[in-house]
């Protein structure tokens, strides 16, 4: 219980934090026309979970709790001062994932008319808006990463440097875009146009690439060692898959109140699930392993007790 | 002649390493999705003139052309190298330009099924991968500055910074996608929408921007003094406005064969434009000043004589 209690004040405490950022970072007229500033601004602030941006600040969080993990140890620096300095990236990852459920729920993609019981922007702002509301987002992530944390001595420029990297390969063909347009190839055709390593692949670029950046990003920015990096890197990409195959599952077993979303849409639509691929307990079973791969990770570094564990145990235990 | 066949030469050679370039820049299988990377190829590679990448290879070139322009005159390094440096950042707004045409055609925004004499994107590909197909070529302009040119001690990572900054400024919410969200708003309303500063500024943002940004990106990667970009700076904002009046003008008085476009279909579309808000004549005139004004922007840096002059008569006095 207490361990519960405390992860959910440090998610709490987390989500204000990068909520606040959000304001505070956007653009706003007169520097931007209030058309798209607005309609930016309704998708940001739409009741997301920011779970990207908190497993972002958790990755910093582990690094900056202990100096042999800092490749650049400074006694000096606070932890929650190293903690700060990943927060754009958390914020710039935060806009980036907003633009995709924009960009997705378009009626030329997944055509959704509803996301978190509020209608979704094309409806509210019209298609072309919501087109460029999206454009924004996408290109404010880097704006911010170009502007902030203010570096004028160039020290973390390098640094800053990578983490902008990591987030475009993460966001781009390659990555998440590369996903949305196998899945968007693939859409009709049903779970068999699918095997479950292709199902794998469509994930790990569709949602996982993402994932496994935004931890990324935070024990880069936080000023972590290769092998923390590493062992970082490792446990989100497992945890990526976990939270995939737990979405899966709880379309079929969530309640549509807790989701927020019809419950058992993806499985109506036709879509390739883990669930349709392999049924519900292997799936299940999938997602435990994923979950202790991810912590395993975790194991070499001294980052097992971190919020990072807690963060795990949140996603393969959530009801939505 | 003989500086107009020089220019001629100049700007065929640029174009050329901008398309080898790109062509080495761009994602592919089995990195990146083949449906989603041929998308990007197909617009990309669509006989643009490559206008804003050369203008960032102009930048460079008078920069590294003149040692007292530079606030790191290494003798040892050689123009060509300085140039070079430039050359991502070239590749990158140009896959910036491409994504905002692409974007721009779709139904729900221009609704254009021609450019250039070929299908438009999503005629093509359909209206769901060409929005994906955008936003591929947009994120992969950072992926891409991340990640070139290599330096692996750091020392460009402040100024590489800075050029995604400026880029990202130019093409987010304050700059380009603000200035068209600006157009799609007032789009139908016909010319009365806009007063001449009110159109000025929407230009300035959606197609004077990222111009303006062009130029700086050549100028920083190569090094230049802050006094020399500044100089760019201004020269390129006039330019910026003296090409999108030519733009203007040209729809009017331009044959159809030569803009590979119809002519007069800003006019019949109801579009503001200079023409129509202020006459032919005295855009011909506004024009002309924006350009004078370019010019003066050099003088005071030594770059009158560089290519950027050349260009500048180039934009006033092209065709198409």
């Amino acid at each position: 219980m207490t361990t519960v209690s405390t992860l959910r004040e440090y998610i709490a405490a987390r989500r204000e934090l990068v909520d606040q950022a959000l304001g505070r970072f956007l653009p706003a007229p007169p520097r931007s026309p209030a058309v798209v500033s607005e309609a930016m601004r309704y998708s940001l602030f739409a009741g997301g979970k920011r779970f990207r941006p908190i497993l972002t600040l958790a990755a910093a969080d582990a690094v900056a709790s202990d100096v042999r993990l800092q490749e650049d140890p400074q006694p000096a620096m606070a932890p929650d001062h190293r903690v700060a300095l990943a927060l754009p990236a958390a914020c710039a990852i935060e806009l980036i994932h907003t633009y995709s459920l924009v960009h997705d729920d378009l009626p030329a993609m997944d055509n959704d008319t509803l996301r978190r019981g509020r209608p979704t922007s094309h409806v509210v702002h019209g298609e072309g808006m919501a087109i460029l509301a999206g454009d924004g987002l996408l290109t404010e992530a880097f704006a911010l990463l170009a502007r902030e944390p203010a570096d004028p001595e160039g020290h973390l420029a390098p640094r800053v440097r990578r983490t902008i990297g990591l987030i475009a390969d993460a966001a781009g063909a390659a990555g998440m875009v590369g996903g949305q347009a196998v899945d968007l190839e693939a859409a009709g055709k049903g779970p068999a146009a699918f095997s479950l390593e292709g199902l794998r692949d469509m994930h790990a670029r569709k949602t996982g690439a993402l994932i496994k950046a935004s931890a990324l990003a935070g024990a880069v920015m936080a000023g972590g060692t290769a092998a923390a990096v590493d062992a970082v890197g490792r446990y989100a990409a497992h945890l990526g898959l976990a939270f995939q195959i737990v979405d899966d599952v709880l379309d079929v077993e969530g309640a549509t109140e807790d989701l927020g979303k019809t419950a058992g849409k993806d499985a109506a639509a036709g879509k390739p699930t883990y669930p349709a691929l392999v049924g519900l307990e292997r799936s299940k079973a999938l997602a435990a392993e994923a979950f202790e791969a991810a912590l395993d990770a975790l194991d070499g570094q001294r980052m097992r007790s971190s919020r990072l564990e807690e963060i795990a145990r949140w996603v393969v235990g959530r009801t939505s």
